[in-house]
């Protein structure tokens, strides 16, 4: 593809020779001549450089660069359709394959692709163009939309609810049983969990984690949220619209996530909580009360995130600051009393 | 259902109506005329007030409510009860699927549902009543106890012994080698893991969790301890009997924890280690070193949770409290010689 | 087995009874005559003093025991070794079970083990001496070296490459997408993750654990390095030869990590850091920006673990200094005009 009808098909100004040839896209450091490379996280600037690659997508206001660039306010989109022109993934075969094992009564919509082992179980439904890879269950009286992708070894527990365009990734289970004992002088017991995990449009789900489902009602995963690696979402949670949680996060039961949320890796929140819209949770923070729309929180306990940066930098100071006091100690007994005179 | 039949098969006390009819639980947001709703955590008294129930479960020492109330000391076991009475869990059919590999030796005893692709090795002995979902690998020399629930991808490697009514959810690995290597100059050398895991009874694992097996010896569950989705149990712990793992807990190796321990998500503990009957660990806790039993320790490095307490206040002054020491520095230099200074 | 004999084939001094019979390895606790046990760690040093083991493999200067000792520079080694000798590892039968689902242009070398359900895609070439278990996925275009072994589950993306001898256990997915997304006012929009994962040699990775393929180019993980269970492993990363990264570690994307580090339990790093050979990061630490090489670092944000001691034992001392300013501005402010009366 020539660079000018590149640039258009990804409505980026360009800046450079049009008639470039390019075939792929690599990263700066890898790229040759015929390549188009990718550069938004400023660390990176300095491959940029030296980069052979022919042409560059950038931010808008990206200085001058060795090469062509292509210019757009949003790089990372750019980057994204770029990829999708230039990457054709591998796909599985259409039809069911013969070892699957679908039940009388389940309904898959046509294209399909079930791969080997799969299991689907008593009245699940399931919308055009599923990709279902190898060693997936279904278990019975599941629903789910159009497009949805499933790699091998996901497991979907029953009556769980899936919107159009879901991807789950390997190892991904969603609506396991919730943590729920009752604690009794003989042992705990079990608060059968009854209610299911409703996933809406558009989310994906990374490798090994868990939705749990509702003791009562749904867990719900939004619209458009989108959820890491490993992460842990507890039994009656809500993780609200185009949300993102990224690795090993951990939300306890009942919390409800806003719209567009952000949490960091390894961060956990608490159960009951309510974390407004937009909220963004540093990375490893720990939230164990409800944060308010917008804000930016961090530490553990999370606070406003300025807060938790100044205290941050006071802690560092901390044993300079016990030598002070000493100092400062000494200095006021040599003219007081006795009494006066703090330990140490 | 009339109420009043509910009350007594729930040993609750009841006030209001006993021969209005029930149907369902529900939360207390969602329920209408007919159900039954449950109020344990005081920051739902508010949906209390409100609901449409017919009856809500409570302490018994609930104030008033505007429907009919059954009251009991354990409204978290009556909770757990209703669920049971109203909720009927989809069973899969009994008997061993014809996809299912079963060696020639497993014994396997009657009632039993093994489902689609399951997996069992040689020598395997499964007690009477066992739900196995598809998909489910047992390795050989497995022996486990009577009512095994083992959900699809569960996988249980060759020699670990499983109690009796023990659940595992989605995905659980139990008896993966622990993670042990002698270092050499040529490069880590692995050490056999050599042991296996011992699951007692009424233990019930959460999606994802792994316990690795032993060494020499036996990784140990006791009975009644639940752990959550995603915990981590490496190689020669002990987890003691009716101990809680939240979710996302990691333990290293060879740490044994004590009967009735509980511990917040995503903490951890340091491997070696003795932590004692009935501690508890706040969640995101580190625990480096042994805790007596009965303690409530939090923070990182975990100390009584009191002392945290009192210490995570203070951090909260500190930006403050550096502008106090250096105020008095200045107050205490104006009157001092300049060598009584404190810098800045 | 002599014990002069086991000596020489560990490669140990002996003290004590050169014709003793040995046949086991159990641990001190559990030994009995006949049997060989193992002290490293001092912790354990009052149970080898009670132990009924024949012999003890132990550090060259271990002082006297009441039983034979094999001493030795590298007693991990000598136990790693023992235990190989004494333990014969239940090995599935070789061939390729008929129900695996080998693609018909898969090339699988001979000898191999192949399990019940496995499912092997198109193009896949896997070496000489695969153990390959139940239900495993190697999805199409996947390049596997020799002597691999793969447990019951484990997942495979297309075109992941892996090395020679690498041992991947149950649950573990290399090559899922990584989590990268465009965001835009409509939602987030995927970023295909075109690149793939790279295992080198002697790579060990534990139950659960999840490698994201690289958005482009390749996710590495080098030759020896090992991974225990329930690690995050972010698209692009790089995990250096011989590293160790400890359960629950994770790693945001293309954060590259050096040569021989260590990563403690539920540590975690920020992504595009540099994390030199030889650093050693203490358990649960986090991250946040890139280390030279060599260094050891701890707590959150991670510092120089020295200096981090430091300040966690000053931060135990806060709530007195906090007193003790309160006092100084008392005994001050007695002397002074108001104007310098700290608040309180």
């Amino acid at each position: 593809m020539k660079l000018a009808e590149l640039a258009e098909r990804l409505r980026c100004e360009l800046r450079g020779d049009g008639t470039i040839e390019v075939r792929a896209v690599r990263s700066l450091e890898e790229a040759g001549p015929g390549d188009v490379a990718f550069l938004a996280n400023p660390r990176y600037a300095s491959q940029a450089a030296t980069t052979k690659a022919s042409a560059i997508i950038v931010p808008a206001d990206a200085g001058d660069l060795p090469c062509a660039t292509l210019r757009t306010a949003n790089p990372y989109l750019a980057f994204a359709e770029v990829l999708g022109l230039f990457h054709v993934p591998r796909q599985p075969p259409p039809g069911i394959h013969p070892t699957a094992v679908v039940a009388a009564d389940a309904r898959i919509a046509e294209p399909a692709s079930i791969g080997a082992y799969a299991v689907i179980g008593d009245g699940v439904e399931i919308g055009a163009g599923a990709t279902i890879h190898p060693h997936v269950t279904i278990y019975p009286g599941v629903r789910i939309g159009r497009s949805f992708t499933a790699h091998a070894g996901v497991v979907v527990r029953e009556d769980v609810v899936i919107g159009d365009r879901v991807v789950l990734h390997s190892g991904v289970v969603l609506g396991a049983d919730g943590f729920g004992f009752a604690p009794t002088p003989q042992g705990a017991v079990k608060i059968p969990q009854t209610g299911n995990v409703v996933v809406e449009d558009d989310v994906e789900i990374g490798a090994n984690t868990t939705v749990d489902r509702a003791t009562l009602g749904a867990t719900m995963i939004r619209r458009g949220a989108k959820l890491d690696n490993l992460v842990m979402v507890g039994h009656n949670c809500e993780v609200g619209a185009h949300s993102f949680l990224a690795a090993q996060v951990g939300l306890a039961g009942s919390t409800k996530i806003g719209r567009g949320v952000q949490m960091g890796g390894q961060a956990g929140a608490a159960g009951h909580l309510t974390i407004g819209d937009g909220v963004q949770v540093v990375a490893q923070s720990g939230v164990p009360n409800s944060v308010p729309a917008g804000r930016i929180v961090g530490g553990y306990p999370a606070m406003e995130v300025t807060r938790w940066r100044r205290i941050s930098a006071a802690l560092l100071r901390l044993p300079e600051l016990l030598q002070r006091v000493r100092r400062l100690e000494r200095t006021v007994a040599g003219r007081s009393t006795p009494d006066d005179r703090g330990g140490d």
